[in-house]
């Protein structure tokens, strides 16, 4: 691992837009603003100063970026360009999210009141996009899903500060009884958070579909987001990105992969409600591999959308057609086309050479998951890392632990260290070398020299400073 | 707890049907064999000869139990009348599963051979079905879905004990990496059966289906179904009947309860694709209370099909229906009708004083779970317990673990003990004290005195001898 070659694949990031090499062109037409591909990786908020955003959002983003991109996750993260593609479809931010109280009127065009600063609510925001068909799906994500967090945030900060969500968002009881049933549905101000995450997603695929189909572009993305927030981390995610709790003792998966193997069931589903979705061309049904002429009238091996089980079945001529779901582990593809089944975009995506969409059977919600952090007995060295599929697909969640202990162990914190300027913090140092792990350039602490031809992009959170309420209000 | 109260409770079963009590009269003009309303309950079949069946069903029955009752699930199980009904909606079966290998011929009337007695796969089976609407169909499932399961597992008994199960049925690849494919893709033994336990399950409730609508006869009933075979036990459940694994240092979970509740987003999903299946009368949208007039305009909590958390929303008209899914715990209640979103049955059940079916929003299908038994260093007084929820009412899957440990601990096995006549099982005797500690009759060793009013039935399976193989072929 020398220097030289971190040189070369670390550049300093400073306000966006990034400096661009002179080879990289600017994609013609675009309406979406041009960025150099590259990947943005930082620490948590909890590293001091160093990784804090230079200009907070302070005030509520309204609509979506159009054609602008925001200072937001600008600052001292450092931004990686792994040389593969100048059109990197890997895209990241992060940064403080600051949710202001707003009150509710009678009419639609509400005005956004700020009461006063000590009853804001702040957390902090980490999020990933590995993009496909193109960076234009993730380059607008990264620009705009932490405003429609935020927005959405802002609509229930009320129901969020009170010790239970109330029934009623103006505060005001219809029935005396109220709080009992919010009481026993066993609502708490976390699913308020959730809600919020699952509102947000969807809103900021909307705004996609919109922007890519005005300015004639095409892609998507998948979308891993950690939001610090209340003694809470929430980790949404929607694709095939993942985040792991490491801990002294402890791994634990936080979030769920979503592929077309994974989501089977509800992607043979759909195509049993809507066959036409398929337009004749494909078989819902899954096989151990692609059927032939010669199999017709073998009973073979087969699942349909009802089944975790196999079964067999007599082999039909309607069974021969090109499988909605073909291919094992990373091969997998959704209509022969995509590898995940949840993200981003994908609006215009379709069957090469038909008229079939993809949309239909993609999902942009995300599954949430919450870590209590507040609950933890957090150790200065727990983390969680959240990385694109590059990472996972040559390091399990084991092998990555070990290497973080490891790493950490051996790079203890220096007191003396207060700013950014005094070298790469460890954490950040740690995202690195976990990327330089897959690229195959040296064996890495691992010896297992597994090398990963995709992008991979890594945030690394070190846990310790937002517990205790630390990310509250 | 008496033996008085015992010998009014317990009674000594004989081949079915069992003896009708003078005041329990026939059902008019079913064609539906009545027999009386019982609990049953039986012990596994380890415990040596005592709980073997007395006529184990040798050969394959070819079409569902149509007006005579299998003398199949008779032998030494004890049958239970907890005289809360003479009609009593709970029924069971147990006993062995014989499993013939058949040959495959081109024409769909294929003959069933036995190709040898060594070639037999041999199983044990206990179900539990906790009707609604009358017994009708629980009585129908007690004497069929044995036989649905046997004949799914007939037809793939050839993969079954192939070490893996092969693409073809008839053993002959058709590409020389047919076993490459099923290898990529995982499928195991334990798949085969799990898909033959779903398609029992459908064909059960397609079975019962016809039955009911031709003997006018209406009702449902959950299933809960646990099958050793193989070295491995699988559960299959659709209702809110539970399996728990009990042993030494361990207490785990082996089905999961399907109430409205639990599948609220599935319903509300089919809900949200069909809203015809509503005709207008309710709203598919989950809020804290049924909302009224007050509500309108007002910003509430609520839930759609797509979400995992709670939002708010603004309360327009519509929003006023009956909700699809109303109450919590216990008191939850699908189309204001049905406590439970699976099972078998209900074809012509109806919301009340409506045309609107509950049978759309159920599925037959169950969740089967696998315990690689073999795989466990078992103890003598390692169980499973199977019931229906009325235990589960009362006790949690932890209180009812110290029963049994404290009942098993305190009742060791009489070495000299060969047969059945020389008194109940310890195991049988647990099953009795599981369900006496529901009654109220005493406090029961938890001294907790809580009281089920619903039916109450249980098993309990010693898995010492189930693994070993001794189960398999």
């Amino acid at each position: 691992m020398s220097s030289g070659w971190f040189r070369r694949r670390f550049l300093p990031g400073g306000p966006l837009p990034a400096p661009r090499s002179p080879r990289s062109p600017r994609p013609r037409a675009s309406p979406v603003p041009y960025r150099r591909p590259r990947f943005l990786r930082g620490s948590g908020s909890c590293s001091g100063t160093a990784d804090a955003p230079r200009r907070p959002d302070a005030r509520p983003v309204r609509c979506p970026a159009r054609g602008r991109v925001l200072p937001w996750n600008a600052g001292y993260a450092e931004i990686i360009n792994a040389e593969k593609s100048e059109f990197n479809e890997d895209q990241a931010a992060c940064g403080k999210l600051c949710i202001r109280r707003c009150e509710f009127g009678a009419e639609e065009d509400q005005e956004w009141l700020t009461v006063c600063p000590e009853e804001l609510l702040t957390g902090h925001y980490w999020a990933l996009f590995d993009g496909h068909g193109g960076p234009a799906a993730a380059i607008l994500a990264a620009n705009t899903l932490h405003s429609c967090l935020r927005r959405q945030l802002e609509t229930i900060v009320e129901g969020m500060v009170a010790t239970q969500p109330p029934m009623h968002l103006s505060g005001h009881c219809v029935c005396p009884s109220d709080p009992q049933f919010v009481e026993e549905k066993g609502i708490r101000t976390e699913d308020l958070v959730i809600g919020a995450l699952e509102s947000a997603f969807q809103e900021c695929d909307e705004m996609i579909g919109r922007e890519l189909e005005a300015s004639g572009q095409v892609g998507g993305c998948t979308a891993l987001v950690a939001v610090s927030l209340q003694g809470k981390l929430y980790v949404a995610n929607a694709g095939d990105s993942r985040a792991i709790l490491v801990r002294r003792d402890e791994v634990r998966p936080l979030s769920s992969e979503f592929t077309p193997e994974t989501e089977r069931q509800r992607i043979q589903q759909l195509a049993f409600v809507y066959p036409e979705l398929l337009a004749g061309e494909f078989t819902r049904l899954e096989f151990p591999r692609r059927l032939k002429g010669d199999d017709l009238g073998q009973k073979v091996l087969f699942r349909d959308h009802h089944m975790s089980g196999w079964s067999y079945k007599c082999v039909e001529k309607s069974d021969l057609k090109y499988p909605l779901i073909h291919g094992q582990g990373r091969q997998a593809r959704l209509l022969g086309t995509l590898a995940v089944s949840r993200g981003l975009g994908d609006h215009q995506l379709r069957v090469l050479d038909t008229n079939i969409q993809l949309k239909p059977f993609l999902l942009s919600v995300p599954q949430v998951t919450v870590l209590d952090v507040d609950q933890l007995e957090l150790q200065e060295e727990d983390v969680v890392v959240m990385a694109t599929d590059g990472l996972w697909d040559v390091l399990s969640n084991e092998q990555v632990a070990r290497l973080v202990r490891s790493f950490l162990s051996g790079n203890q914190e220096d007191p003396h260290r207060v700013h950014q300027q005094d070298g790469p913090h460890r954490f950040s140092e740690l995202a690195q070398m976990l990327i330089h792990s897959t690229q195959g350039k040296d064996d890495g602490p691992t010896g297992e020299g597994q090398v990963s031809y995709d992008d991979v992009s890594v945030f690394v959170i070190p846990l310790h400073s937002q517990g205790q309420g630390s990310s509250g209000h």
